[in-house]
């Protein structure tokens, strides 16, 4: 079977796509970040499943689309592809406030949700920069975290329920609304976060957690990372409010977005190795503040070296959380420059963030890191100070440095991004075995045609 | 292939088992809850994985076994059948308290992690009456509950990695140590809730939450589901600790139970329809008294006909707690009296209970339900006023008025008891046909020999 028939056979296909979508939601000028030249936008459930049954019957492959934030290339498409945008597919069909529950379809985008719950006092439980335009069915499929997961998981922890069209054009409907369900194989798992690979997610039933009214910030300079450890553990035994951010701004990280912001604090020299912003959240603002202030004593009692800036308003707040935020400022400085996105366990990132300083140091003249991410959870980025992309043996000397000690820390080469196009040699060079063998196993059983997004997640050769 | 080979076949594998777990590590005189006569009691994973190798040559198939508490025949066996029981490999392999995470063998009691987390200020995020003779593994493999879902979510939440043992006695290595891993299909889940029926889980990463210091307890009785509803939302919103339970005993089971225990009130009388057993935990425990009591306050304002009593001590909270946990006063009441485990999203609760109360009542003369159960996360548990087992046409009325309304309403007929191998008509009769299809599916190509725990969640018959 071929996935990529010559255009003209696609182009015969237009009428029966057109027939399912109707034609003016079909598109043809797609971007120069497409190498397909078809998408369709269906707006239910059942169109995406006749969409998939008749590409499954002319052996058209398909390429799933959600708001195209992805960093990993996981929509990247080939002429011949039939690129399926999921954005139509925008309505929130329910929100139970009593539960805690919202039924939304793939193509919401987060920050639309927020907006939605936060009317009933509730939110997603999940947040990220790029909340204005990922969707719902994109964070699924990818499994994405951001900041809150240390405390409400990461996207798969938020799904109770999915609707997803499988390969061959079937229905896998799964719309639990409870958290408890131990009926046989939880199946949905296997949606979550394979990149539309194994089905197309349609429909997603979500948890939703109380939104706190208040929040209080302070970023904290901090003479080792052990200090940030103390503060995180202190701001999670909180009893006032909750920890809900707790993002690590090393050094030459804090420097370079302070100066592309010109931001300066003479109270806050930016000169400590490890930077922490805490965010506590909860009912009382002034009773935040206060926790906020008590976590920040506790740490100069025990680092008498430490500076912090608590926010005294909301736009000093938001001019701190730019600072870790604004990651722009990294590309713009290094254009394309490489980036990484890995977890590590939170005892063992002061020596993983030394080995690898230490190891990109000594490659070619000298690789410097920046370094942040999502502490609480031990989500570190790194991007290098180098235009990408780099030649392909210094790619792989640097994976060797920043990969090869996670396995045997029980960390994870892609904590959120995702494997896409682009990562596959990093998964088949730091996953198990027996693991592996199982993905591809299960992707030959369920999509036979190998139809779903062929090329991403795994790379079949046969 | 067969897998039930004669005794005299299984008699000469004996000595073969034997060097692998060593022949005292071998047992015959198995209870008569097991039909098998045979069980191993390895001590490590490698050791399960040679006995899994040796089974899967000669056919024989396996019943994993771990603390024995399951409800759903999960581990019943047969004739000619090897039980491997878990219970030997027991160790606390780490505690890393910074990380909230713990590494242990899958025979681990529940209650002994809970006491080992408890001397860092730690606990599993997972409690239920079963505590003391559960398995760590047999909770990952049945996707336990509880009663603390509402906030830390079932096993499947609590599991960063695991290492498992596949039917053809490889072993699957996952452990992970940290909540954000999106590199590549997240196979875990497959193990996790299936029973033993994909693969053995030998060791465990879980995640821990910090224990609170304090707890306050108040039991009110209400005038309606909605008033606890109430009560559930504005304890999920306190701003002074965090709801730790919420527990539903609705006037049959309370008056049962309380005449069982010989507790009376005179502040409390029996004779409202729900009762709602609500904990707080926090750090201190006058300001959860306080806190409380608001609730308690805020609840009497919108329904004067509330009652309630704050546990003024240590002795007097457990004993509200044993109102509701004891639930051995049913079986003693009514002999094997039929049970059932279902969850219901929180806003349909109301209507289903009654549905399930006017539905009984109209079989046979009228059976009474004694309902209770998980409020927070819409698990009820239903136990009939009637001697076990019942005659299966009534059964089959008894499961159509309870298990009827439930895919409509987006709960399931299996909340937190599994499928084991008392509930696989069950589940065929209320699952989606796509998802029993891909469950079959899946079993066939990941264990082709039927070997591990056949005619448990799934019937086979080819």
């Amino acid at each position: 079977m071929s996935h990529s028939p010559a255009s003209s056979e696609l182009i015969s296909l237009r009428q029966e796509l057109a027939g399912i979508v109707g034609a003016s939601h079909l598109r043809e000028d797609l971007g120069p970040e497409h190498g397909a030249k078809l998408m369709a936008l269906p707006a239910s459930t059942e169109e995406v499943a006749a969409l998939v049954q008749l590409c499954a019957a002319r052996g058209v492959s398909i390429v799933p689309e959600g708001g195209g934030t992805g960093l990993v290339g996981g929509t990247l498409s080939q002429p011949g592809q039939l690129v399926i945008s999921l954005t139509r597919m925008a309505k929130i069909e329910a929100i139970y406030p009593d539960e805690r529950v919202a039924v939304v379809q793939a193509g919401v985008p987060l920050e639309v949700l927020q907006s939605a719950a936060a009317l009933h006092g509730l939110e997603p439980g999940i947040d990220l920069p790029a909340r204005g335009t990922a969707t719902i069915g994109g964070m699924v499929s990818t499994n994405a975290g951001g900041i809150m997961a240390h405390r409400y998981g990461v996207m798969r922890h938020r799904v109770l329920g999915l609707e997803a069209v499988l390969p061959d054009g079937q229905i896998y409907s799964d719309l639990t609304r409870v958290v408890k369900n131990a009926a046989g194989y939880d199946l949905k798992h296997l949606f979550i976060g394979a990149e539309g690979t194994l089905g197309l997610v349609t429909r997603v039933v979500l948890k939703l957690e109380p939104l706190p009214a208040a929040s209080a910030t302070v970023l904290l300079g901090l003479p080792s990372f052990d200090a940030a450890l103390q503060a995180i553990n202190l701001a999670m035994k909180t009893e006032i409010g909750h920890l809900r951010g707790a993002e690590g701004l090393w050094q030459s990280y804090i420097r370079l977005t302070a100066q592309a912001h010109g931001w300066s604090e003479p109270s806050f020299p930016l000169d400590q190795p490890v930077n922490l912003l805490l965010m506590l959240g909860g009912g009382d603002e002034a009773a935040l503040q206060g926790a906020i202030e008590g976590i920040f004593g506790s740490i100069l009692e025990a680092y008498p070296s430490a500076t912090g800036i608590i926010a005294a308003s909301k736009r000093q707040e938001a001019d701190l959380w730019r600072l870790r935020e604004d990651t722009d400022v990294l590309y713009r400085t290094h254009k394309a420059a490489p980036s990484y996105d890995v977890s590590v366990p939170l005892s063992e990132i002061a020596g993983y963030v030394d080995h690898v300083t230490q190891g990109l140091a000594a490659l070619d003249g000298g690789i410097k890191p920046y370094v942040f991410g999502h502490l609480a959870d031990g989500n570190l980025h790194i991007v290098l100070d180098r235009t990408g992309p780099m030649a392909p043996g210094l790619t792989a000397s640097v994976e060797e440095v920043l990969y090869a000690p996670l396995r045997a820390l029980g960390g994870s080469f892609s904590a959120e991004h995702g494997v896409g196009s682009k990562r596959i040699g990093s998964l088949i060079a730091t996953v198990d075995a027996g693991k592996l063998q199982m993905m591809t196993q299960l992707k030959r059983t369920l999509d036979p045609g190998n139809l779903l997004n062929p090329g991403k997640v795994l790379s079949l050769k046969s």
